[in-house]
């Protein structure tokens, strides 16, 4: 255990400077993928990196390397996270994993702690896929998961490409620079939890074990159209009145499973959507997440088992999508829950539910994340927020963390 | 009882030349009002009406009045209906109320039928309200339900008004020609029933004794939005599985009420929608229809009773408009009656759930309507059908009601 703590007033200092670029003016931002905010955030996190002695690379996908050599030829330790926001968003998700980052490398630059790792601060390209579809893009491509060549296709609202507006940043980079196994020795992402179970708890930190899995289905009842004022009730097929009941169904039956299963039966399109028509086709989705994959089976159980059909709709469904659980690198993990004992910080292990730049990593290298409590759960909200209390616990927790892996 | 009877063939004939008119070519129409296939059916009215010996003349909102003169100076009797649709409409929905009126007359001038009064058939201008809103809306001016000057305000999708296209039409006539009860004794309006209710009891006729009275309400669910992977299910408030509760309790409580009852959540509006967020908001519609108001009083009495949360969400409600029940003349309703069972056709007496033009009439001059079977129960689309039977029954029992109410 070293004595050394990350400092609250550059933290803040941080948190406030990033907040400017991409203001809303109602406390949130809108900082699009490689719009002029997000070039904003990049050129001062440059500034502020270059300043502490680091160089920068970026590699193909604009993913941004800011390195401090250490004091041996060994491979780096990377940590960070991504500085694009969805439209009016908050100043906490993805950005805080740069700034605690970056205040964890300046940490280490003022206090001249050794360390004979290089130590990487980190900035991964297009995670909300707020502006190019899909999310968690560029750590994607670099993994393998997506194909580059579609990645670089795709659009934005106006029609432009990431291509076009990678190369119009300044900021693509050499493939050669990209995150490897053979450079790198380990990665850390801290972000806000985007939910409420750490508040709730009244935690100060979550030790992330994995992402959970997820599946995504579709629902479809079909029933007959007719006029509302001619058809008696007991000749009617109406599919919204079916799909009301198919969705208590599966309500029902998840809630028989795991405490720790979460679902959301988020989206229902009715058709034709009239008040004086009886509805003839609704569609519903199911999200359903747990970490572990005989859960998500049971899920899947249950919906194959449901009925054919409620208030005398035929019932159908389809997946939609789905991802299987990641789990974080043990040791990582340890490592992680026992420096917060020793800095005498609560904490409880979890899962994500979202999905996040480390998860794709994770199949690559040694990785794992550490959660810090958003209050009252808001994210994606100009009001998201975490306590400044809780932010530098956090950078602290992933200082130690990188010290201890320098060890190792 | 006379022996005189109206002819399919020519009835056939009628039905066949005004499909053409805003034909689809998949079977249906879609003759909006005052567009050119309008214009076209009106004119071939016009042209047949004046080939018959009838006097054409237009009222201030484009209702067309084509009467043959009688033997004496009395009241006309009118009949007719209202020959627009919907987009993508059927060859019945109105327009057979028109072609069964047009062959009434016929019959009468080519066997020479004795009257005394004027008889009339008429066209209503934009029942539908397909084109410009409100449906109903000539038979509601001159009934003065509708402020006149609104009514000319109201434009379609392309930003043309109702006066506009009136005033291009070459129907726009004199306030002075509209129907008063002074200048007519009674009006007879043959629809056909748009419901399933004929044909599922095998019943030629339907002897209309009104109009049903209903309410329309919206009902809003109030949650709280949340990532669909971070909030555990004991956390969560989620509109739209409260409001598939709420959809189920009303329901549920409405059976209970009388089987003549009928009632449609036929819309429902999520917020935000997404597949990966808890639903906030969540709106449904009730429409409820019922001839009797003391039933529609027990609706309200439900809803006004309903619990103030489901699943951990408020519920708040809205009455988004209604209308009272409508009696037509028990007289004219006891002579089409008496005369179905003459003519030896199947018959029953029942209520309209749709709104037509006859009821807004039925305040001023003594006022009913027939009701043919719908193949299917189908209306307001392509298939929507009446057998040729069926419609030619309906036109004798019209022609026959017409020469008793002459002796009246």
């Amino acid at each position: 255990m070293n004595n050394f703590k990350c400092s609250q007033e550059r933290l803040e200092d941080k948190i406030v400077t990033f907040s400017r670029f991409g203001d809303t003016g109602n406390g949130g931002i809108t900082r699009l993928t490689l719009t002029e905010p997000d070039i904003l955030a990049r050129a001062e996190f440059k500034k502020r990196m270059v300043a502490l002695g680091a160089n920068i690379a970026t590699d193909d996908m604009g993913n941004i390397y800011a390195t401090i050599e250490g004091t041996e030829k060994l491979p780096a330790i990377a940590t960070g996270s991504h500085c694009d926001s969805v439209v009016q968003g908050g100043n906490y998700d993805g950005i805080l994993g740069v700034l605690t980052a970056m205040e964890v490398a300046e940490t280490i630059v003022t206090e001249k702690i050794p360390h004979r790792h290089p130590i990487t601060v980190m900035i991964w390209t297009n995670e909300e896929g707020a502006r190019f579809d899909p999310a968690m893009m560029s750590s994607g491509v670099i993994t393998g998961k997506f194909d580059k060549s579609k990645m670089l296709a795709s659009k934005d609202k106006e029609g432009i490409t990431f291509e076009e507006a990678l190369d119009a940043s300044g900021y693509k980079g050499e493939e050669k620079n990209r995150m490897t196994p053979l450079k790198y020795k380990a990665l850390l992402e801290l972000h806000i939890e985007q939910g409420p179970v750490l508040e709730a708890s009244n935690i100060d930190i979550g030790v992330l074990e994995g992402v959970v899995g997820m599946i995504n289905y579709e629902f479809e009842l079909k029933g007959q159209a007719g006029h509302a004022g001619t058809v008696p009730q007991r000749m009617r097929k109406d599919a919204l009145y079916a799909a009301s009941k198919a969705l208590q169904y599966i309500h029902e039956e998840l809630d028989k499973l795991d405490e720790k299963l979460v679902y959301t039966t988020g989206r229902i399109i009715c058709s034709p959507n009239v008040h004086t028509i009886i509805p003839d086709n609704v569609k519903f989705t199911l999200d359903a997440r747990h970490q572990e994959p005989k859960v998500l089976e049971e899920v899947i159980k249950i919906i194959k088992e449901m009925p054919e059909e409620f208030a005398s709709c035929k019932v159908s469904y389809k997946e939609l999508w789905s991802r299987k659980t990641v789990k974080f690198d043990s040791k990582l993990v340890d490592l992680v829950e026992s420096n917060a004992k020793i800095l005498g910080y609560s904490n409880m292990r979890m899962y994500s539910g979202p999905g996040h730049d480390a998860q794709f990593l994770a199949d690559m290298l040694p990785t794992t994340m550490i959660f810090v409590p958003s209050i009252g759960g808001h994210s994606h909200c100009e009001i998201e927020k975490t306590d400044i209390s809780h932010c530098v616990k956090g950078a602290n927790l992933l200082l130690q963390t990188i010290i201890d892996i320098d060890k190792m």
